[in-house]
Protein backbone atom coordinates (compact mmCIF):
# COMPACT_ATOMS: atom_id res chain seq x y z
CA UNK A 1 0.00 0.00 0.00
CA UNK A 2 1.27 3.83 -0.36
CA UNK A 3 0.75 5.31 2.91
CA UNK A 4 1.28 9.60 2.83
CA UNK A 5 2.51 10.16 6.53
CA UNK A 6 1.81 13.55 7.12
CA UNK A 7 4.47 14.97 9.82
CA UNK A 8 6.57 12.12 8.79
CA UNK A 9 9.81 13.80 10.64
CA UNK A 10 8.64 14.46 14.04
CA UNK A 11 9.28 11.89 16.93
CA UNK A 12 6.10 9.73 16.31
CA UNK A 13 6.72 9.66 12.40
CA UNK A 14 10.26 9.05 12.37
CA UNK A 15 9.02 5.51 14.10
CA UNK A 16 5.97 5.26 12.36
CA UNK A 17 7.62 5.13 8.83
CA UNK A 18 10.13 2.89 9.67
CA UNK A 19 7.16 0.60 10.89
CA UNK A 20 4.92 1.14 8.03
CA UNK A 21 8.11 -0.31 5.73
CA UNK A 22 8.86 -3.01 7.18
CA UNK A 23 4.94 -4.20 7.24
CA UNK A 24 6.05 -4.04 3.59
CA UNK A 25 4.36 -0.45 2.82
CA UNK A 26 5.43 2.51 0.26
CA UNK A 27 5.68 5.74 2.19
CA UNK A 28 4.97 8.68 1.37
CA UNK A 29 7.30 10.76 4.27
CA UNK A 30 5.82 14.68 3.69
CA UNK A 31 7.38 16.76 6.04
CA UNK A 32 9.24 20.10 6.50
CA UNK A 33 12.67 17.90 7.03
CA UNK A 34 12.51 15.46 3.52
CA UNK A 35 16.48 15.87 3.33
CA UNK A 36 16.19 13.29 6.79
CA UNK A 37 14.78 10.27 4.57
CA UNK A 38 17.40 10.51 1.67
CA UNK A 39 18.30 7.24 0.91
CA UNK A 40 15.86 5.12 2.66
CA UNK A 41 14.34 2.19 0.72
CA UNK A 42 10.61 1.99 0.00
CA UNK A 43 10.40 6.18 1.09
CA UNK A 44 9.64 9.14 -1.21
CA UNK A 45 10.35 12.18 0.87
CA UNK A 46 8.10 15.15 -0.09
CA UNK A 47 8.09 18.73 1.49
CA UNK A 48 4.49 19.39 3.23
CA UNK A 49 3.64 22.95 4.19
CA UNK A 50 0.54 22.95 5.88
CA UNK A 51 -0.16 26.28 5.48
CA UNK A 52 -0.90 25.51 1.55
CA UNK A 53 -4.27 25.77 0.15
CA UNK A 54 -6.63 22.30 0.16
CA UNK A 55 -6.50 22.00 -3.21
CA UNK A 56 -2.05 21.78 -3.09
CA UNK A 57 -2.59 19.09 -0.54
CA UNK A 58 -4.77 17.23 -2.14
CA UNK A 59 -2.10 16.88 -5.56
CA UNK A 60 -0.05 15.99 -2.89
CA UNK A 61 -2.09 13.28 -1.63
CA UNK A 62 -2.85 11.95 -5.07
CA UNK A 63 -1.61 8.41 -5.61
CA UNK A 64 -1.79 7.26 -1.66
CA UNK A 65 -3.86 4.73 -0.78
CA UNK A 66 -4.22 5.96 2.60
CA UNK A 67 -3.18 8.85 5.03
CA UNK A 68 -1.90 9.34 8.10
CA UNK A 69 -1.78 12.81 10.38
CA UNK A 70 0.64 12.87 12.87
CA UNK A 71 2.05 16.19 12.47
CA UNK A 72 1.94 18.81 15.08
CA UNK A 73 4.03 22.02 15.80
CA UNK A 74 4.44 21.47 19.53
CA UNK A 75 2.07 24.55 20.74
CA UNK A 76 3.55 26.79 18.39
CA UNK A 77 1.17 27.07 15.28
CA UNK A 78 -2.10 24.67 16.98
CA UNK A 79 -4.82 26.51 14.88
CA UNK A 80 -2.67 26.85 11.44
CA UNK A 81 -1.13 23.36 11.51
CA UNK A 82 -2.73 20.98 14.60
CA UNK A 83 -6.34 21.94 14.14
CA UNK A 84 -6.84 23.55 10.59
CA UNK A 85 -3.55 21.86 8.92
CA UNK A 86 -5.11 18.34 9.80
CA UNK A 87 -8.78 20.05 8.53
CA UNK A 88 -7.23 20.46 5.16
CA UNK A 89 -5.54 17.17 4.47
CA UNK A 90 -9.24 15.38 5.47
CA UNK A 91 -10.68 17.55 2.75
CA UNK A 92 -8.60 17.26 0.48
CA UNK A 93 -8.02 13.31 0.73
CA UNK A 94 -11.82 13.24 0.69
CA UNK A 95 -11.11 15.08 -3.04
CA UNK A 96 -9.22 12.61 -4.54
CA UNK A 97 -10.62 9.86 -3.28
CA UNK A 98 -8.52 8.04 -0.75
CA UNK A 99 -10.76 6.85 1.86
CA UNK A 100 -8.60 5.86 4.79
CA UNK A 101 -7.77 8.69 7.68
CA UNK A 102 -5.74 7.90 10.67
CA UNK A 103 -5.08 10.66 13.13
CA UNK A 104 -3.23 11.08 16.01
CA UNK A 105 -4.77 12.92 18.54
CA UNK A 106 -4.27 13.04 22.27
CA UNK A 107 -6.16 11.64 25.31
CA UNK A 108 -9.43 13.20 26.05
CA UNK A 109 -9.67 15.78 23.62
CA UNK A 110 -12.92 14.89 22.85
CA UNK A 111 -14.32 15.08 26.56
CA UNK A 112 -13.82 18.57 27.97
CA UNK A 113 -14.73 17.65 31.37
CA UNK A 114 -12.06 15.75 31.74
CA UNK A 115 -9.76 18.45 30.67
CA UNK A 116 -8.75 19.41 34.25
CA UNK A 117 -7.05 15.94 34.94
CA UNK A 118 -3.93 16.63 36.65
CA UNK A 119 -1.68 15.48 33.32
CA UNK A 120 -3.89 17.97 30.82
CA UNK A 121 -4.40 20.79 33.07
CA UNK A 122 -1.48 22.66 30.76
CA UNK A 123 -2.49 21.93 27.80
CA UNK A 124 -5.88 22.89 27.00
CA UNK A 125 -5.09 24.82 24.10
CA UNK A 126 -3.45 22.06 22.60
CA UNK A 127 -6.45 19.59 23.62
CA UNK A 128 -8.90 22.57 21.93
CA UNK A 129 -7.28 21.98 18.87
CA UNK A 130 -7.38 17.91 19.11
CA UNK A 131 -11.07 18.84 19.68
CA UNK A 132 -11.75 20.37 16.31
CA UNK A 133 -9.83 18.17 14.20
CA UNK A 134 -11.15 15.08 15.91
CA UNK A 135 -15.07 16.72 15.59
CA UNK A 136 -14.48 17.38 12.23
CA UNK A 137 -13.40 14.35 11.23
CA UNK A 138 -15.83 12.12 12.60
CA UNK A 139 -18.84 14.21 11.75
CA UNK A 140 -17.81 16.40 8.47
CA UNK A 141 -16.15 13.94 6.86
CA UNK A 142 -17.47 10.42 5.11
CA UNK A 143 -13.60 8.90 5.68
CA UNK A 144 -12.93 5.46 6.92
CA UNK A 145 -10.91 7.11 10.30
CA UNK A 146 -9.54 6.14 13.27
CA UNK A 147 -8.49 8.43 16.12
CA UNK A 148 -5.58 7.13 18.16
CA UNK A 149 -5.47 8.93 21.71
CA UNK A 150 -2.35 8.07 23.53
CA UNK A 151 -1.77 9.56 26.92
CA UNK A 152 1.55 11.56 27.05
CA UNK A 153 4.26 10.92 24.66
CA UNK A 154 7.46 9.83 26.35
CA UNK A 155 10.48 9.48 24.87
CA UNK A 156 11.14 5.63 26.10
CA UNK A 157 11.71 1.97 24.36
CA UNK A 158 9.45 0.49 22.75
CA UNK A 159 7.48 -1.93 25.19
CA UNK A 160 4.94 -3.72 22.61
CA UNK A 161 2.01 -4.34 25.28
CA UNK A 162 -1.01 -1.10 25.29
CA UNK A 163 -4.03 -1.20 27.57
CA UNK A 164 -6.65 0.54 25.55
CA UNK A 165 -9.11 1.29 28.62
CA UNK A 166 -7.78 4.63 29.69
CA UNK A 167 -9.62 5.88 33.11
CA UNK A 168 -7.10 8.83 33.81
CA UNK A 169 -4.25 10.08 31.73
CA UNK A 170 -0.51 8.18 32.28
CA UNK A 171 2.17 7.86 29.41
CA UNK A 172 2.69 5.88 26.34
CA UNK A 173 6.43 5.30 24.59
CA UNK A 174 6.70 6.92 21.40
CA UNK A 175 7.74 3.81 19.89
CA UNK A 176 4.34 2.03 20.88
CA UNK A 177 2.02 5.06 19.19
CA UNK A 178 4.14 3.96 16.32
CA UNK A 179 3.52 0.57 16.50
CA UNK A 180 -0.12 0.86 17.34
CA UNK A 181 -1.24 3.44 14.27
CA UNK A 182 1.06 1.31 11.84
CA UNK A 183 -0.86 -2.01 13.22
CA UNK A 184 -4.39 -0.29 12.62
CA UNK A 185 -3.86 0.83 8.65
CA UNK A 186 -5.83 -2.39 7.22
CA UNK A 187 -7.70 -3.42 10.06
CA UNK A 188 -11.65 -2.89 8.99
CA UNK A 189 -12.36 -3.06 13.06
CA UNK A 190 -10.58 0.44 13.95
CA UNK A 191 -12.65 2.01 11.58
CA UNK A 192 -15.28 5.00 12.93
CA UNK A 193 -13.16 4.24 15.93
CA UNK A 194 -11.63 6.37 18.24
CA UNK A 195 -9.33 4.50 20.50
CA UNK A 196 -7.50 5.76 23.90
CA UNK A 197 -4.26 4.17 24.62
CA UNK A 198 -2.53 3.86 27.29
CA UNK A 199 0.81 1.60 28.80
CA UNK A 200 -0.14 -1.57 29.58
CA UNK A 201 -0.45 -5.59 29.37
CA UNK A 202 -1.57 -6.55 26.33
CA UNK A 203 0.37 -7.35 23.17
CA UNK A 204 -0.16 -4.82 20.28
CA UNK A 205 -1.65 -6.89 18.08
CA UNK A 206 -3.92 -8.59 19.94
CA UNK A 207 -5.04 -5.71 21.85
CA UNK A 208 -5.79 -4.03 18.23
CA UNK A 209 -7.36 -7.71 17.13
CA UNK A 210 -9.77 -7.03 20.11
CA UNK A 211 -10.88 -3.33 18.90
CA UNK B 1 -37.07 40.15 25.67
CA UNK B 2 -34.04 39.49 28.17
CA UNK B 3 -31.01 38.95 26.26
CA UNK B 4 -27.43 37.78 27.23
CA UNK B 5 -24.63 39.64 25.15
CA UNK B 6 -21.22 37.94 25.91
CA UNK B 7 -18.53 40.27 25.68
CA UNK B 8 -20.64 43.32 26.81
CA UNK B 9 -17.72 45.73 27.69
CA UNK B 10 -15.86 45.56 24.15
CA UNK B 11 -15.92 47.64 21.31
CA UNK B 12 -19.29 46.21 19.73
CA UNK B 13 -20.67 45.23 22.69
CA UNK B 14 -20.99 48.34 24.59
CA UNK B 15 -22.99 49.81 21.64
CA UNK B 16 -24.76 46.82 21.27
CA UNK B 17 -25.71 47.03 24.96
CA UNK B 18 -27.08 50.53 24.44
CA UNK B 19 -28.99 49.39 21.16
CA UNK B 20 -30.86 46.67 22.78
CA UNK B 21 -31.52 48.65 25.76
CA UNK B 22 -33.07 51.61 23.70
CA UNK B 23 -35.01 48.86 21.82
CA UNK B 24 -36.73 47.87 24.66
CA UNK B 25 -34.51 44.97 26.22
CA UNK B 26 -33.40 43.67 29.48
CA UNK B 27 -29.57 43.23 28.72
CA UNK B 28 -27.45 40.76 31.02
CA UNK B 29 -24.05 42.57 30.08
CA UNK B 30 -21.90 39.38 30.62
CA UNK B 31 -17.75 40.54 30.38
CA UNK B 32 -14.60 40.77 32.40
CA UNK B 33 -15.60 44.11 33.18
CA UNK B 34 -19.02 44.72 34.78
CA UNK B 35 -17.93 47.80 36.54
CA UNK B 36 -18.70 49.70 32.99
CA UNK B 37 -22.19 49.27 33.49
CA UNK B 38 -22.50 50.50 36.87
CA UNK B 39 -25.92 52.47 37.12
CA UNK B 40 -27.20 52.02 33.59
CA UNK B 41 -30.70 50.89 33.67
CA UNK B 42 -32.32 47.96 31.97
CA UNK B 43 -28.14 46.51 31.96
CA UNK B 44 -27.76 43.70 34.75
CA UNK B 45 -23.83 43.48 34.68
CA UNK B 46 -22.12 39.98 35.39
CA UNK B 47 -18.93 38.66 35.33
CA UNK B 48 -18.20 36.24 32.25
CA UNK B 49 -15.26 33.82 32.43
CA UNK B 50 -15.13 31.53 28.96
CA UNK B 51 -12.41 29.45 30.53
CA UNK B 52 -15.14 28.10 32.67
CA UNK B 53 -17.08 24.53 32.18
CA UNK B 54 -20.42 24.80 29.94
CA UNK B 55 -22.22 23.65 33.25
CA UNK B 56 -21.02 27.24 34.53
CA UNK B 57 -21.85 29.40 31.71
CA UNK B 58 -25.46 27.24 31.06
CA UNK B 59 -26.06 28.71 35.06
CA UNK B 60 -24.78 31.88 33.56
CA UNK B 61 -27.30 32.29 30.57
CA UNK B 62 -30.06 30.75 32.71
CA UNK B 63 -33.46 33.28 32.32
CA UNK B 64 -32.51 34.90 29.00
CA UNK B 65 -34.22 34.66 26.23
CA UNK B 66 -31.28 35.16 23.25
CA UNK B 67 -27.48 35.11 23.79
CA UNK B 68 -25.08 37.17 21.84
CA UNK B 69 -21.38 36.21 21.14
CA UNK B 70 -19.38 39.50 20.58
CA UNK B 71 -16.26 38.84 22.71
CA UNK B 72 -12.79 38.51 21.02
CA UNK B 73 -9.45 38.30 22.49
CA UNK B 74 -8.00 40.35 20.02
CA UNK B 75 -5.90 37.39 19.18
CA UNK B 76 -4.19 36.83 22.43
CA UNK B 77 -6.83 33.64 23.71
CA UNK B 78 -8.07 32.81 20.34
CA UNK B 79 -8.51 28.89 20.77
CA UNK B 80 -9.74 29.23 24.38
CA UNK B 81 -12.07 32.60 23.51
CA UNK B 82 -13.15 33.10 19.93
CA UNK B 83 -13.69 29.48 19.13
CA UNK B 84 -13.84 27.28 21.65
CA UNK B 85 -15.63 29.58 24.22
CA UNK B 86 -18.02 30.23 21.37
CA UNK B 87 -18.90 26.64 21.28
CA UNK B 88 -19.29 25.88 25.15
CA UNK B 89 -21.81 29.15 25.16
CA UNK B 90 -23.71 27.44 21.86
CA UNK B 91 -23.57 24.00 24.22
CA UNK B 92 -24.70 25.61 26.97
CA UNK B 93 -27.65 28.08 25.23
CA UNK B 94 -28.77 24.41 24.45
CA UNK B 95 -29.22 22.49 27.47
CA UNK B 96 -31.06 25.65 29.32
CA UNK B 97 -33.53 25.94 26.13
CA UNK B 98 -32.68 29.17 24.65
CA UNK B 99 -32.90 28.65 20.66
CA UNK B 100 -31.45 32.16 19.40
CA UNK B 101 -28.18 32.61 19.40
CA UNK B 102 -26.23 35.70 16.88
CA UNK B 103 -22.70 35.01 16.91
CA UNK B 104 -20.36 37.89 15.35
CA UNK B 105 -18.00 36.56 12.86
CA UNK B 106 -15.91 38.13 10.35
CA UNK B 107 -15.54 38.36 6.85
CA UNK B 108 -15.24 34.88 4.63
CA UNK B 109 -14.45 33.48 7.67
CA UNK B 110 -16.41 30.39 6.47
CA UNK B 111 -14.73 30.62 2.79
CA UNK B 112 -10.70 29.67 3.11
CA UNK B 113 -10.08 30.42 -0.05
CA UNK B 114 -11.02 34.22 0.17
CA UNK B 115 -8.42 34.30 3.50
CA UNK B 116 -5.64 35.62 0.32
CA UNK B 117 -7.74 39.07 0.23
CA UNK B 118 -5.17 41.86 1.16
CA UNK B 119 -7.09 42.36 4.35
CA UNK B 120 -7.34 39.43 5.15
CA UNK B 121 -4.04 37.67 5.07
CA UNK B 122 -2.05 38.80 8.17
CA UNK B 123 -5.73 37.36 10.52
CA UNK B 124 -5.42 33.51 8.94
CA UNK B 125 -5.27 32.73 13.20
CA UNK B 126 -8.35 34.62 13.98
CA UNK B 127 -10.43 33.59 11.10
CA UNK B 128 -9.50 29.87 11.71
CA UNK B 129 -10.90 30.04 15.17
CA UNK B 130 -14.28 31.89 13.46
CA UNK B 131 -14.36 29.32 10.94
CA UNK B 132 -14.71 26.45 13.60
CA UNK B 133 -17.34 28.70 15.92
CA UNK B 134 -19.44 29.40 12.79
CA UNK B 135 -19.55 25.33 11.56
CA UNK B 136 -20.23 24.48 14.48
CA UNK B 137 -23.52 26.46 14.82
CA UNK B 138 -24.54 25.71 11.61
CA UNK B 139 -23.57 21.96 11.63
CA UNK B 140 -24.16 21.24 15.49
CA UNK B 141 -26.41 23.02 17.15
CA UNK B 142 -30.29 23.25 16.96
CA UNK B 143 -30.03 27.05 17.83
CA UNK B 144 -32.09 29.79 15.82
CA UNK B 145 -28.70 31.50 14.61
CA UNK B 146 -27.76 34.32 12.68
CA UNK B 147 -23.87 34.70 11.34
CA UNK B 148 -22.83 38.23 11.55
CA UNK B 149 -19.86 38.83 9.19
CA UNK B 150 -18.93 42.20 9.06
CA UNK B 151 -15.64 43.55 7.10
CA UNK B 152 -12.56 45.17 9.20
CA UNK B 153 -13.92 47.55 12.05
CA UNK B 154 -13.50 50.65 12.02
CA UNK B 155 -13.99 53.04 14.93
CA UNK B 156 -15.78 55.44 12.97
CA UNK B 157 -18.91 57.18 13.32
CA UNK B 158 -22.61 55.45 12.31
CA UNK B 159 -23.95 55.55 9.19
CA UNK B 160 -26.84 53.77 9.45
CA UNK B 161 -26.70 52.05 5.96
CA UNK B 162 -25.00 49.23 5.01
CA UNK B 163 -24.82 46.31 2.03
CA UNK B 164 -25.28 42.77 2.35
CA UNK B 165 -23.35 41.97 -0.91
CA UNK B 166 -19.80 41.55 0.03
CA UNK B 167 -17.77 40.79 -3.15
CA UNK B 168 -14.23 41.91 -1.08
CA UNK B 169 -13.15 42.93 2.34
CA UNK B 170 -13.49 46.34 2.45
CA UNK B 171 -14.34 48.05 6.36
CA UNK B 172 -17.36 48.93 8.91
CA UNK B 173 -18.04 51.61 11.35
CA UNK B 174 -18.59 49.66 14.57
CA UNK B 175 -21.64 51.48 15.26
CA UNK B 176 -23.31 50.15 12.04
CA UNK B 177 -22.20 46.49 13.00
CA UNK B 178 -23.78 46.81 16.94
CA UNK B 179 -27.07 48.52 15.07
CA UNK B 180 -27.12 45.37 12.80
CA UNK B 181 -26.78 43.12 15.70
CA UNK B 182 -29.43 44.82 17.89
CA UNK B 183 -31.50 44.92 14.60
CA UNK B 184 -31.94 41.25 13.58
CA UNK B 185 -32.58 40.05 17.25
CA UNK B 186 -36.19 38.86 16.59
CA UNK B 187 -36.23 38.94 12.98
CA UNK B 188 -36.72 35.51 12.03
CA UNK B 189 -36.16 36.04 8.29
CA UNK B 190 -32.58 36.41 9.82
CA UNK B 191 -32.90 32.65 11.52
CA UNK B 192 -30.05 30.48 9.90
CA UNK B 193 -28.50 32.80 7.66
CA UNK B 194 -24.49 34.02 7.33
CA UNK B 195 -25.17 37.94 6.08
CA UNK B 196 -22.12 39.20 5.25
CA UNK B 197 -21.52 42.95 5.62
CA UNK B 198 -19.79 46.28 4.20
CA UNK B 199 -20.66 49.90 3.91
CA UNK B 200 -23.36 50.55 1.63
CA UNK B 201 -26.29 52.83 0.93
CA UNK B 202 -28.85 50.52 2.54
CA UNK B 203 -30.54 51.97 4.90
CA UNK B 204 -30.36 49.14 7.85
CA UNK B 205 -33.60 48.49 9.04
CA UNK B 206 -34.45 47.60 5.06
CA UNK B 207 -31.27 45.55 4.13
CA UNK B 208 -32.51 43.75 7.44
CA UNK B 209 -35.86 42.89 6.10
CA UNK B 210 -34.65 42.04 2.67
CA UNK B 211 -32.57 38.99 4.24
Amino acid sequence: MRVFVAGASGRVGTLLTQDLVKDGNEVVAASRHPEQFAGQDHVMAVTLDLHASEEQLAEDLRGSDAVYFVAGSRGKDLLQTDAFGAVKLMMAAENVGIKRFILLSSIFADEPSKWDDPNLRNITNYNIAKFFADQWLMTRTNLDYTILQPCNLMEEPATGKVSFGVTHSTTNSIADVAAVLAAVLDKPNTFHKIIMMSNGETPIDEAVAEV
